[in-house]
């Protein structure tokens, strides 16, 4: 369950306080060049550390690769990476160590594992998504080949919305700014949103869209393989998303057929006038771009004290976390709600056939 | 990729206009008690030709159960269901064979598979969906044995939004009325708002709600099989869906996480004060009732004029489309919604051991 | 776990007593001219009822295809096929139905399941691998549009061994007689050894040899997913079967390197003098044959009196069995053995691209 | 395909001459006692460099757990283990990297991966085996908690037998000499045969025996996923397997039912008089011990000059190997035939909850 995808095999391991974390890509075709550079380049999009909007943790996640790769290029074989994890500091666990953190997966371990490690969420962590974010590096090196490629970006934190962009705007702004939004115009109220909320020692939330540009017509298995099926399991995996919308999503559900449907047209092959659909028809691409959203809760660790249950007293009890957080997540799961993308969009290119194996 | 679940596997087959249509389960633990019945109960509730506002093809839908049940239960060999395509008139789609019907996934099957099956779509129409319902018929049982069970209501048509309900109205009214809504009080509206569409040649959306109660915390695998990473997939397989919220969804995204947080509190057992997560922290169940809800789109086959392209001839048409459509899929996408939350449900409370095999 | 397969997934329903058998193949590429015939020719030659030396159980496997095929070929959607059980009589296993039958999975599935099936074994049956056949057909149909063709012939029964014989022999004799035996010097004193076997109230073993033709270099996937692991897991998974060799097998472990070594030359592309290796070294296809061997047990089923166990008295007690068995297995093996191992060798063909996706 | 398992999944990863070999075990229940220890115990029975029989490679292969134990006990989390590669010297391949070594993988990987990592076979250099004991390790421990141990010894190596043993002498002497074998009587001649192979760059095969007691009655999935069929599959991955056998294997085929067939009777129990099926009857476990064989070709690697091709020229060639290799196999891939074997039980044991959850 530490798997993902068919072809395309991703298996993460490591909690945040442990020695390591990593990933083990299976199933890239040989001969593709990669390198640790490669993957260093969208691990530094998620580190820690970089701005007064997210988490005092300081980690150099600096990228290993262990094997899979001979003279600057893929064998087929697995790629195994990994980062040490440095800058672990669980002394504010501690204390509260038999205290369940509200809107944390705390109880849930507990009561299927029967006990947790209690280290800053053990593999519940955000660190988990470090492996994912590896492990999409590969995908988006693979799909780059085929002209294909994927951005995310911020479209909202708490209540700052930012207004429509262009993709152009998407490339080019968004990793200028702490917040990844590519609309400049209203990027520093979003800082100032996530800096009201830390002042006050609280969190918000918001939304990230995802476009994937230059993915063919035709990926997609019917009827439980589906594009935007594999889109919102990988995308709902990701810890603090609680919702996932295709195309227009829940904006479709108050529309009639005739608002709703993308008409067809031929425009140097066959297009659609609009893209309600966000790319995706009864779960195969249609050719246009792939456009999907995600909402993501505020970050649960706030500093504010909170009711809660002392699980060896079975007492109620007040809680005031510590640590080092994001008093927003929405900037860090930019990269990792990317990664995931990508990560789906080449297992399809490999199961449809679209990327192949090597020429022999 | 037409199966579905790690434990409890569902595999369907067939196409709207094939010979017929079914399902094979397998993984059911043995000694469950099983007949064609509780099958059919469950199909009759997704059944065409029920009232004005479905579509008028009339399916008898008589369940046959081929294999694993022996003496009245199950032996845990896989149970293959089908039922006969009795009513499919595939007149209405020659004439538009070569035209690409907006909305549908047309475009996609052909650039995937070279050719279509245009006979009401193939395997891309709805009638796929009978398959879900066998299957989901025998996870709602195994679940029932756990104390496990899933609703589904239609929370909006169109513009027409139902009140807060409370659970036992859901249970109570939601089959009482052709819309399956559980809020009587704007039923009627719900069921105007679809004739209306239908007399203008066109169709409506809509959105759903699922409450499952009864689910233990622990259920969930991290970090690819998380409870909701797994709904959020076996949701949006389902044709028509274009968003899934998990809890609070996209209304999240605008909080803070003092006001997002469910804070915990000893009642009868660990519970949590709200629920605002939907029952689900980390991908981990927590014993509160997991709720989550999906937006269906407008039905794509309407009969006005649209305009299209030629594949053929590749050129620009207009299509008008004929045949018998439910002028608003969210009625009968309630049982379907309900099969694969079940699934899910019953694939996890598998996967966790708290259905285990059969005492020795 | 009645799935098989990665690409090519076989799945496969039905007991021996209940009312049909059937299997669904899923991810057959669309576009492949099938129809029911092609199945029916490879079930009639697993078909009872056939000679002396089979069981006198007649059931005519008339094949019906419920989806996947449209207008003669298939659609790339799940092939379902089924046979109806015709002549089931479940009598003869009315009086033993709690005595375990010595070399049968009796005991196991009651220690698994809590209970069993007990009309003519229920899915322990050989009648299970009516499903194999039907998917092995499909494979055999796919891999014939790329000159691959997988054969299997007895070579011994009992005592009575076949000698080395030519390809073209095994192509042209194997189905010409009841033991489907191409040695045919032979092949009436193996009919003779099963005829003096069942004349005794007795049964009789024997080997399978599989050997597959144009297979191309390169298949096979490594480390566990090694074409020789896959073969031996899917013959091994054939009730009866209890060895697999892969070229030499055993006979290689008493060789030196020098002797076992298969040089290679170039002979109209890159070629091995000799192919003790069965066409597979490191788990992935050389371009030369594949060659396999199975060894067959004696079927369990014999009248001869037999000591076991009452398992409701929990008291010894001998048993008799009646009922209609083959007394060797061996004969009907064949096209089983055959099945799957084109059901491997489809499933790699796809794996490795060697069998693509459409052209567009 | 690097992954192995369905509720134990092995993930290997590493090539002989790369940075690192290792492996990611997933769905470990928490709770277990586990430390590098138990895993460097393993890993030291198949070390290289340990007599004049095995490969004069040395390395030291110190294991790091790098994930998945918290306080000395796993978390079910993943975990992930590795070993630095520290010797590998890569200079005796660049001479040869153009010339296939007669019964290795190269040609396959050349003919599927369109390149290949010449140094030491890459990753179908038995090194890879490093990450499959890992794997076994924990295997191991978790089966070793419900009284299931795994034994395997070498039966014979070239033309010496060793005769019928004891399972305590199997415990007691298998590892107390070089070529692993549990019957002392032969134990020299096999060393000698191994000596006098590799005085004349030869080398040579053999045949190891598994044995596993404590397996309760039941486990195993009908009808793909029977214990013999992964059995079989597990071991026949294993480079260097040809062939595989349970209970009496090939034997078996010149055997009538009567004196197959194992008859039951209750001794403490259900058991049969006899074990020829091995402990597995229709793919389930009997509760008898689980008996296997595996034969193992000679060693490829030789130094005596074999007739060959050059990939680069397309000319015949003949090829000289030098490097450090180990004249038979044979001793060194009894742990790794240990390890896959245990990782085969352990599975099933978790897939029929013979070893549960954490209780609550």
């Amino acid at each position: 369950m530490n798997s993902f995808g068919r072809r395309l095999r991703l298996t993460t391991f490591g909690e945040s306080h442990g020695p390591a974390v990593g990933a083990v890509v299976d199933g890239c075709p040989s001969g593709l060049a990669l390198d640790a550079r490669d993957i260093q380049a969208e691990m530094d999009k998620r580190r820690p550390g970089q701005s007064a909007v997210t988490s005092g943790r300081s980690e150099p996640d600096l990228v290993e690769i262990l094997s899979g790769v001979f003279e600057g290029k893929t064998t087929g074989m697995p790629i195994a990476m990994m980062v040490r994890n440095v800058d672990a500091d669980s002394s504010a666990y501690l204390e509260i160590k038999d205290l369940l953190r509200p809107g944390h997966a705390d109880y849930g371990y507990l009561a299927k594992y029967g006990f947790r490690d209690y280290r800053g969420g053990g593999r519940s962590s955000g660190r988990e998504t470090a492996g994912r974010v590896m492990g999409g590096a590969v995908a988006k090196k693979l799909l780059s080949l085929k002209g294909v490629h994927v951005y995310a970006h911020t479209t909202s934190i708490y209540d700052v919305r930012a207004g429509e962009v262009a993709l152009e705007d998407v490339i080019k702004n968004t990793y200028t700014n702490p917040v990844r939004c590519a609309d400049l115009s209203v990027e520093k109220e979003m800082e100032e949103a996530i800096r009201m909320a830390k002042a006050e020692g609280d969190s918000v939330g918001g939304t990230v869209e995802i476009i994937a540009i230059g993915v063919p017509a035709g990926l997609g298995e019917p009827v439980f393989g589906k594009l935007d099926a594999d889109l919102a399991g990988a995308l709902m995996s990701i810890g603090a998303v609680k919702g996932v919308e295709v195309g227009l999503g829940f904006g479709a559900a108050s529309l009639r057929g005739s608002e709703m449907n993308d008409e067809f047209l031929i425009d140097n092959g066959i297009k659609t006038r609009t893209n309600h659909a966000g790319g995706i028809l009864g779960g195969i691409s249609t050719g246009m771009p792939i456009v999907c959203k995600v909402a993501v809760k505020p970050t649960p660790s706030i500093s504010k004290p909170q009711h809660t249950v002392n699980v060896e007293t079975k007492e109620d009890a007040v809680i005031t976390i510590r640590g080092r957080h994001d008093p927003s997540i929405v900037p860090r799961i930019v990269p990792v709600v990317e990664a995931m993308a990508a990560l789906v969009l080449a297992d399809h290119m490999l199961l449809s056939g679209k990327i192949g194996p090597p020429a022999p």
